[in-house]
């Protein structure tokens, strides 16, 4: 066997005898339609951060497939999320990407009133209609809840709970301190690929030779491994990753591999020589390295089409410090992410062609056949 | 009842019970398709003025739906409207918006003519082909129309005349001089909404306080009457309106509610309170103020985008005098115009929400709830 | 019989009586796709120049439906044509639209490398892959032949040769030294219309004299003759065309008519006075001239939407001269070009008219009646 990173779990090698899917996987616009249908509408969705909604009143909106979703600090100290959408004709509520002090959420069409937690305190000339009570139409709200600091919502109120989707997934890094790392930077990035991609180029590491040279440099393309496969024994669980290792002596993933902050707390000797790297299915792209969090949000906007947040996450005590200059770690993850997008977008281009019936898995892709593996499964596509 | 404006002959209150119309009511391509067949291509359209086209040679086209219409008054004294295609091979006649002096309409691909009346009149290389008489293949006429100085078209043949279909709308205005006004601007808006939002939205001033702050305050949005809902007695008419009246001693829609403008022929002192509001079904808003006429004409583009046309109509003696200065309406007008365009766009955003199943109209909406329910009805929605 | 061109073997008359397509012709996407399907996935498409690829590793690449086509010269000395779509994973593997010295072609994505002949030459990490062998996957071929200098492919691999499909229209020009000419120019056009329109327009110069007025001058429109109607006996052959004449003295299709540059090698008196016009279906106009050869390539891009590109070619003697200008040419054909563009867009528009069923051919569009006739035959459309 050659040489390889360590695919923990793998052995089985069953990517060594497929076939990857087929150009109307990442065309056909029935395939993404369920694809937003089971996995966005269904799934357990990363949205952002609780500092961003801690206050009553502070609000962000996201977009996620036709729907608008606003998730805002209520008066009661807990935060929600709700449809974006008027219960009287059914106007966009908010269109701010995010703000402060929404206290009452007004329709500026007719001026129907939500309180912050989302309840019809004003409609003004309703009080004659026929079967109209104003406390049982308030706002629809969106299952929540938080891991890490995150906000998650799921759109199908029948859904598992956030920590019977994510418990392995989130036991992982329960000894790091993620709920008290701060935002440093948000990059939105519009990429002519369809989402999935996007998930499988972040699966492998087999790119990175040829697409990124300087990462290559600092993470080696063979060092590493992985674990977690879209696999959990017998079943499927919705997440996938590894690690891979630093080369000589670097500690972080910057344009010279070292870095003037300290590791983040709960770093062991072993995790200061790796940056994790982990999909939480459908949206999270979650890569932890020894002094800072990135993470990913892809969303699907047409079949040829995603929408990439890129946002970066450190400790506030090193974020305090006047010395303190993210930019060694966030420039350089802006030309890797480039240097992604760019693939993917040729990549695309292929699956229209009629010469294109699906090629070969290198055995560096075990990841990718999963993920595949997994998204047709649950779509029922063989 | 709470306070509300009067909506005469709408005391049964079906609206008060009712559900809104799903979201694809105002998404979905065949239902928008099926109006563009039954209603844009089978109905009356004002298309524009007869001052325009009163010398020979004179016309204006207009686009409706995915066709073109030209009208252009003929050497005998008589106007007609034609698709603006060429027998020959179907090209596009004449690209211009309007023009005058066009005595013959000559396709600029191969030069066939046509007489301002529409006759074949010339087709070079033609004398020998089997069954063509240049006389029997003029251009498609359209059947035509006018009342108050406006022409009206409908693409159907067979349709009722327009006589037959707006003759109860038009017995309200004939006492005005509406034929004699001259029009003095015209401005074209472009709408992310489907146009029967911009219908609804025209049809209630449930709005107005929280959208039109200027507009309430002169006329506000309790006062007045509504007469006519698309009903006639037990049958439907392609109509709905009736009237709001002016705050205090307000004469006219204008920033400062006055107007050095005298109220047009025919206003009683009953008339120079108020503030006429028509729909004539499917494309005119008529909007008669006591010194001044405006009028909108809506076109369906895509489910979700509209193109409006709003124009202005003023006493021609009015118009001579040096001190004329129509931008006290015309100003305050597209102010309330983009006012409405954005919540319509809200509006029509949330119809994509799978959150929105239809909501519920306030008692200020009964014309709104009439609208909806003659739209369905003609197209057969239950 | 009207005065007309000659339409020599037609005589029949057959476009006499015959009505035009109807607008779907021009408009719907199945036909649309049916069309790229059977005349450009199974037609010799008029690709380039073997000057263009004439040493290992010059390449080009061209847009032809959703395909991309890479061809490129070969270090055997022998050219190929090939998907450009990696076979691991169907990335794009060229951008560029030219280019040479490209000696090997390396997936920009995992590095998979092929030689300029198409073998797969490197697959890193496929050693142990079950059922792999490198000598098997090389680039998906394509068909490829010259003549004249131009090189042609066809995507379909049962498809007749390239002399059995144009034998006939080849034999007319092979006395001229066509294979030898060098391009002095190339423009790109993108318009507004079916790809057949353009053809169409191609096949007639009934609308010479209102749209062209200056070419109608130097060629007049009832001169030339016509001998080739994609009917070759009782059977279809994919070429249509004959030649136009100048009036007066004039020598080329210029602004002026005449110009300093000597006449082609093999050119007679005859063929001095005239301009050969022939369509060799489906994306090739071939216009010889007694001193130049200009090329039009016709490639669909949507039902309504074409690209087309522009390429002269002179004598590289009369090319190496100091005085070699050749924007006399050049200009007047840009100039006649966009006067076709802009009458087939309008005839486009016309298309999409309720209105439009169709309407009659001159006894001046006897090719436009065969190649409409053509066409429908092929797909089995009435």
């Amino acid at each position: 066997m050659s040489r390889s990173a360590k695919y923990v779990g793998q052995e089985h090698g069953e990517h060594l005898a497929a076939k990857t899917p087929p150009g109307s996987f990442y065309t056909d616009a029935g395939i993404f339609r369920r694809e937003i249908e089971e996995f966005y509408y269904r799934g357990w969705l990363n949205l952002g951060r609780e500092e961003e909604i801690a206050n009553p009143g502070d609000f962000f909106t996201r977009e996620v497939g036709n729907e608008s979703v606003i998730v805002i600090g209520g008066t009661d100290g807990r935060a929600r999320a709700f449809y974006n959408v008027c219960r009287h004709r059914g106007t966009r509520l908010v269109d701010a990407a995010e703000g402060t002090k929404l206290r009452s959420i007004v329709c500026p069409y007719h001026g129907w009133t939500y309180s912050a937690e989302g309840r019809l305190v004003g409609a003004p000339h309703t009080e004659d209609l026929v079967d109209f009570r104003k406390e049982e139409i308030g706002l629809h709200e969106i299952p929540m809840d938080s891991w890490g600091g995150f906000v998650w919502a799921n759109l199908d109120p029948g859904a598992p709970s956030l920590r019977d989707e994510f418990d392995r997934f989130f036991s992982k890094f329960d000894r790091f301190p993620i709920h008290d790392l701060r935002r440093a930077s948000r990059q939105t990035y519009e990429v002519d690929a369809n989402w999935k991609i996007l998930v499988e180029n972040y699966q492998e590491c087999y790119h990175c030779a040829p697409v990124h040279p300087d990462l290559n440099r600092i993470t080696p393309y063979l060092t590493g491994e992985v674990h977690d496969y879209f696999v959990d024994g017998a079943s499927r669980a919705p997440f996938s990753g590894g690690w891979m290792e630093f080369a000589k002596d670097y500690t972080s993933m910057t344009w010279s591999g070292y870095t003037n902050r300290p590791f983040l707390e709960g770093m062991t000797d072993e995790d200061r020589h790796r940056v994790y790297y982990y999909v939480a299915f459908p949206n999270l792209f979650f890569s932890l390295h020894p002094d800072f969090l990135m993470i990913h949000r892809t969303w699907p906007v047409t079949p040829t089409h995603s929408r990439v947040e890129c946002e970066f996450f450190f400790d506030p005590a090193t974020m305090a410090r006047p010395d303190f200059d993210p930019r060694d770690a966030i420039e350089m993850w802006d030309t890797i992410n480039r240097q992604d997008w760019s693939v993917c977008e040729r990549s695309q281009k292929g699956m229209m062609s009629r010469a294109w019936t699906g090629g070969r898995y290198s055995d560096q892709e075990p990841q990718v056949y999963d993920f595949d593996r997994y998204v047709r499964e649950r779509l029922g596509l063989q």
